[in-house]
């Protein structure tokens, strides 16, 4: 009898071309597969909640998967981690990927289109100095950022609007590019979190937001120009990219 | 007219084969010789203070070398980090080395034989959860360390003794193996810091000196008798060697 398992996984993104499996490239998705594949003893297809690109990490990525198999979905966990980090059977030895848990859900669910909302942190660090074990794990800024302009301009975001000007070409076509952040909070100092909650994303979109929000806090952008940047819609009135390393996708809603 | 030249050099050990130069693998050293080669336009050959190994990090590495070339201290820094990492003539885009300073040196002047102490660094998380982002950086123990313990047969171990206990095979044959530990810290709880200042250390012995004091909080090894365990000289009575990637060299002193 085929069952439903939705695993939360987290990774390091680093050492990944991405989420989506591709040749001749090592994918969070492709890894995955073929651990479950392993462990299910049959070919093993896995939908995701977001396809993060490559050097984005995640601490609760969701994917789901059918089939008819007979490992319990806790068994299932341990193994397939086994496979994908250390283990005798191992796949590889970086240890960069785990799933975190496996539970069984009704046939009908999917870990992306059942997605209510996402919540995405970004990690920078401002100091004067950079540091080269955090290259990988954070967005280094030097200059100093004023964190109250970049809290005016987060401010002005919020909502729900049309969001197109923070959108890079390339993504999958939407039929819409209206979405809804309901939370975007800046905190720290030194080590600045900015923290997104919204119903779903734009291709880029915390990246552009997150760079849009550099920008204010360097005095580039004036914070309140912000509202007239998304009433514009162009993507070239936002600020820049800012890096994939330092992004992380922290949670999914159901 | 001929220069000696010192360097410190930060790095993140996990993607080099280790300090030492070696066919076909990417070490610092090979990296350092390659670029300093460069920006000095002749064949550079450096002396390392510490010829750290395989995935052991470096905050504090000192290195020297000798020749007759024009580029002044400072610039010849910014030129060699500028081709390490992610200039347009970059050897490696990683990104995981750097110069952090350039002085000029007495001819007679010698990175490893002028050393008077060098200071390493040890890192240990002690939490039931283990964190992929930190797999490179230290060391993860999820059963719960007993940190006086831990202190306590840390006492036993600094001042001059033969340490032929927490020495490893296959290290460079040595005249003597007796050693000043002038320090050996332990702090923190939940991530631990192991900070050993000496005046030179035999081969492995830091990371078997952390094995001994880990095995001393988990309870497998009474505190009291790690004076017996030096006493003996048998590397089989100390603890296991504590892996690579706790390891930092910090300073090293003149």
């Amino acid at each position: 009898m085929d069952r439903n398992i939705l695993l939360t996984i987290e990774y390091d993104g680093s050492g990944f071309s991405g989420w989506q499996k591709q040749p001749n490239a090592r994918s969070v998705q492709g890894e995955l597969e073929r651990a479950l594949s392993i462990v299910c003893n049959k070919e093993i297809k896995v939908n995701g909640a977001s396809r993060t690109d490559a050097g984005v990490h995640a601490y609760g990525q969701r994917a789901n998967f059918t089939g008819d198999f007979g490992i319990p979905a806790d068994r299932l966990a341990l193994a397939a981690n086994n496979i994908l980090s250390g283990g005798k059977n191992s796949l590889d030895p970086t240890g960069d990927m785990r799933i975190v848990s496996a539970e069984e859900k009704s046939l009908d669910f999917h870990a992306r289109f059942d997605a209510k909302a996402k919540k995405y942190i970004y990690k920078i660090r401002n100091d004067g100095k950079t540091d080269i074990f955090s290259r990988n794990y954070l967005y280094q800024i030097t200059k100093p950022l004023d964190i109250p302009a970049m809290q005016a301009a987060a401010g002005l975001i919020k909502g729900t609007k049309d969001f197109k000007c923070f959108q890079s070409a390339g993504g999958e076509e939407k039929a819409t590019t209206v979405r809804t952040i309901y939370e975007l909070k800046i905190s720290g100092e030194k080590n600045i979190l900015i923290e997104v909650t919204g119903d779903s994303f734009l291709y880029n979109m915390v990246r552009i937001i997150t760079g849009t929000l550099v920008e204010a806090g360097l005095g580039k952008i004036h914070p309140e120009s912000v509202a007239a940047i998304i009433e514009s819609g162009d993507r070239q009135n936002a600020g820049h990219t800012a890096p994939p390393h330092g992004l992380y996708l922290a949670e999914v809603y159901y």
